[in-house]
């Protein structure tokens, strides 16, 4: 218990597939460089996004007005975040000298109290604190802290982790139980996370005892926000947020108490994130039982099949169990991130591979289906069935954009995308001193020290066709190596064998243990099976009842409209039919189709223009073809459906 | 054409039903007494009204701040135009002396130049119709007006109509097209109709060209609304209008452009009404035109099988064609109550009773579900699938409340409904000097004169066993009386007979023909085969593909889980078996159920509290009792259905 696995640094893997580094390549060759012109207000038909101007403004180089969400500073320190990690994976050194300017500019912005923040400076500059419940001072600080931390890590510059340290010093003198203190906590949590970041580069407790704070205040009676409401008279800074409840932001009970994921998913998974890193520090069972009961909880009756969470538009939080929505789902790309961080963690500190189904199936479905093959167009709300016309302004899917956009005037998403795919490394491999931990099956190269010399592993990987996943371990030869590799939900018993012998594994919570022991240059090659599966929900899940949805390996697939016509509500699908793969080119990333035979309620026998009448169903058979979730809206717009009703017989 | 049928008054009308005296008697008996309590804020657990208050405060009797909503006048308003029926159709005398006082008082909160609302008169004196898209005056002045026409007609008693002319006489003087006039029209559509029947009242030719400009003015370029709000900065009084567009109010486009229904559902019914009355009195063939087309639109595309109308809950609007969710539907009482005399308007234009098909199914559906059996509990929103813990405050389905409330802070609907069914009279007959149209099968008479002398139709109905309507005709002996009797969707060839003889009819118009020769006292007979009808969607209607529902003559069914147990989206059923008629006494009002069989999906194979897995489909054989959707939620709160999906083979 608390033998945390280590993650690897991001230098020492390499990603190589051909998948993923579509998108990780992305990072530096589009996706940082069209940001940074968001972020400078230079795209054109993109909403305006004010973030370097206001700290432009609050440096006093400019005059004006703070322009955007209050939150607007973390834009760019999500975006330092991505080029820290794209230098530390040797793929961004280019954008080393324009972060270096920014970095200095966000020091001028800096108060000489360590305070930073270009929303309170400008326009309330008397009201520091005084909304924890909007106003996102913390989160914006946390985002701060973890850029800090990432950009010290990748080029050893500590000038952003000073910036971000006196901030934190002055948070961790202003917030706490001491008599002269705030017993507040964030609106927003993210900061916590930020902070344990924090403590373990500089070994300074106090920000892991702040963290802990924030944590075990949070929810208390008397309640924080409720005083700090009423103190405002109930005004409140966004409109909407006079629906306001503690829930919404996890504050309805102590952390401790909760035993259901509630409330705003992205808030609620950065704070489960940091309940689990402060169960290890502190060696907390208690926390981590929590921990393990919120997973559960999230995963098992609050998820959609695409690893995406928060059932309703309103409030982008979770509902109740089973309550899973698929046209007006709200699914965050970011709280998808942050289920995965939070199963990341949740692995390293149990050891436990299954984790890992879940962080898998976020990132190969919600989070790619959260960017554009192109790199530049994002989905903020990824719902599971679109009707395009449905997604009406004004109405009760306005949150749902049936076509990704250029950016958001909340536009947390698009960033967080990116630090994601920078530091995807950091998913693929784990160790602790005895074994590499293969998590996810990405093709790439993790190099690392065995008893103080040089080792590697490589992994060529093909999920989508074969199922082979071969893995060769270089290490000095009079050295063994334990591999724990996992074994995914798709298939329990993949075989193994090592230079072409098949052999026998014992499995430990869900990864298969492989001695390597003539080390040297081996290779172990796991086959996985991985034939297209029909899966259904839960009996419980009223809004899939009689539905089924198309699996393969981790991939979700899903029906569009320019393959399969307009009303896929109407689409039957018979299970008992073979499902074929087909390419014929047309896919991004020369992705499959996977093609099958079903029926299609059809207006033949219908009336007229009737609206209502005596029941007459006539199914005509007709094949369908279905795409990777992660990559549809990419062709053509259209209707997208990813449950199909199933004929049953 | 413009040879519009008459209304009965509501004293020439007497219902003596089994399933509708419950409720027309229980206006009178618990509704007018509960509302009156209300509106006097003496019921403790129900959000306080503060409605009579205003007015005291006003008239400055007492001192105070204005509470409620800006148009919390309209209850009191309403409230009055219910007693007025009640007075006028025999039942509410015992209200007449109570109804005077409150009369009284709101002559007292009058302005001199006869202006009357409580919000602006006490919070924002000098901003009167500055805020036409918000502040609702001219909505409540209609709402004034109706009352104002009923209690005259009712009592002979003209201090409320002359209250309501003072009024309007300003408004007409505020509002036109000459120099000094405002070129606004209101926010929420009401008074135009208000002010025909004014007109029709009166015949001050004023009244009804104010209603004129009103409707033509609406949507005209430049907008008279988007000039408005700029005006205004963007500030709205309600935050949640940030969202505001101008087909919210049907003011994008002038209403003679205007083809499909679009945004509030209740303003938009109001408007239609208004259109109609205005096509009516100019003899206007493109403005019934118009009318024709949004009437279609709304019922062949956008309305629930129950008559409800207003897919978003957001903004309680229309969405789009045949864009229909279950669990989310707005579906508000009010805008049932809008389309039901939308439709009376148009029948009566046009002598088609197929307009009667969609009155009689908002009337029997959701107009009765927006009550409770005992009168003192009201739906507001309508859906048509309900999961109880799913309708979370603070959510997408925060509109949604599983069980009737008490009463609400937007309280139109309570009020609505009694004003409707203390005139229910006026749906049942119409007439012209040649016919009696009856149009609703409610058992009941009719006094009238035949050519100065008197005669009587008594209609007997069983609509929910026999299907018998047997209509008896007392006319002078030497008259001969034209019946045209409604053909309803459910029978299109009833059997008719005249006392024990079967005869032929023809039809017009959806109207079997019917001519009482021998005059006197004669029975016609109208045998309807109400056979449990399994009905389904137009295919287009994504929501409800591959599903059916149950109708039985006008009563749609739905399942409620304290007869099916949970989880009612898992039921499916077998159109192919016996729909049988079940009574226990267990159901309100005496009313069957129908029981059929069906299968359920269980968790019996279910792997666990794994949330996705590998497609298993058990289905357990069950039988199913449906209860009609207009008295669901009347034993013990729970699910709910009306969509179930049917076994296809």
């Amino acid at each position: 218990m608390f033998s945390i696995l280590q993650m690897p640094e991001l230098d020492q893997v390499a990603i190589n597939d051909k998948l993923w580094n579509h998108y990780t390549n992305m990072v530096a060759d589009v996706i940082i460089p069209y940001q940074w012109n968001i972020l400078n207000d230079r795209i054109p038909d993109a909403p305006p996004s004010y973030c370097l101007e206001n700290f432009r403004i609050t440096a006093g180089e400019t005059a004006g007005e703070h322009k955007g969400v209050v939150f607007i500073d973390t834009d760019i320190y999500k975006w330092l975040e991505s080029v820290a990690y794209c230098i530390h994976n040797g793929t961004g050194s280019r954008f080393e000298a324009i972060a270096d300017e920014v970095i200095d500019l966000i020091g001028r912005a800096q108060q000489n109290d360590g305070y930073l923040n270009t929303y309170y400076t400008i326009a309330e500059p008397d009201a520091r604190w005084s909304n924890l419940v909007e106003g996102h001072e913390l989160y914006s600080a946390g985002h701060l802290i973890e850029a800090g931390v990432a950009y010290y890590k990748a080029t050893g510059k500590d000038k952003l982790l000073n910036i971000s340290r006196r901030f934190a010093d002055l948070i961790c003198s202003v917030f706490g139980s001491g008599e002269n203190q705030i017993k507040g906590y964030p609106g927003h949590q993210e900061i916590e996370l930020a902070l344990v970041k924090l403590y373990r580069l500089t070994g300074d407790r106090k920000y892991l005892e702040c963290a802990k704070f924030f944590i075990e205040e949070r929810g208390k009676q008397p309640n924080y926000f409720e005083a700090e409401i009423s103190k405002r008279n109930g005004q409140f800074l966004f409109p909407e947020l006079k629906d306001y409840d503690l829930k919404y932001s996890q504050a309805h009970v102590p952390v401790r108490e909760q035993r259901t994921a509630e409330g705003h998913a992205v808030r609620a998974m950065y704070m489960f994130c940091a309940m689990a890193d402060l169960a290890v520090e502190y060696k907390d069972e208690e926390m981590l039982n929590v921990c393990r009961e919120l997973w559960l909880n999230t995963t098992r009756k609050r998820m959609y099949i695409t690893g995406g969470i928060g059932s309703s538009g309103h409030f982008e939080r979770f509902t109740t169990d089973y309550h899973l929505p698929n046209a007006s789902a709200y699914c965050e790309t970011c709280a998808s991130i942050g289920l995965a961080l939070f199963g990341r963690r949740m692995a390293a500190i149990e050891h436990d591979a299954s984790y890992y189904d879940i962080v898998e199936r976020a990132l190969y479905n919600t989070l790619l289906a959260g960017i554009s093959i192109e790199g530049d167009r994002y989905f903020y709300v990824n719902p599971l069935e679109v009707v395009p016309e449905a997604c009406m302004d004004a109405t009760s899917l306005k949150h749902v954009k049936p076509v990704r956009q250029r950016w958001f005037n909340v536009a947390c998403c698009p960033t967080n995308i990116a630090r994601t795919l920078a530091s995807l490394g950091q998913y693929i491999y784990a160790y602790d001193e005895n074994t590499v931990y293969i998590n996810l099956f990405i093709s790439s190269s993790f190099s690392f020290e065995v008893g103080g010399e040089k080792a590697e592993i490589s992994m060529e990987v093909d999920l989508i066709d074969s199922g082979n996943v071969s893995i060769t371990v270089k290490t000095p030869t009079d050295r063994r190596l334990r591999l724990a590799v996992r074994i995914p939900e798709y298939d329990r018993t993949p075989e193994f064998s090592i230079d072409g012998k098949k052999i026998h594994t014992e499995s430990d919570r869900n990864y298969a243990i492989v001695e390597v022991e003539q080390a040297g240059n081996q290779t172990v090659l796991m086959k996985l099976k991985l034939k297209p599966r029909w899966i259904a929900s839960h009996p419980n899940v009223s809004e899939n009842s009689g539905k089924v949805a198309l699996m393969k390996g981790p991939f979700v697939y899903c029906l569009e409209e320019m393959d399969n016509g307009r009303n896929l509500s109407s689409v039957f699908v018979d299970t008992k039919e073979t499902v074929e793969e087909y390419r014929d080119g047309s896919l991004p990333l020369g992705l499959p189709y996977l093609v099958y035979k079903g029926g299609r309620l059809t207006d033949v026998e219908w009336n007229g223009n009737i609206l209502y009448d005596d029941a007459r169903f006539n199914i005509e058979p007709t094949v369908l073809k279905a795409v990777p979730y992660g990559i549809w809206g990419n062709r053509k717009p259209g209707e997208m459906i990813v449950w199909q009703k199933a004929l049953l017989r």
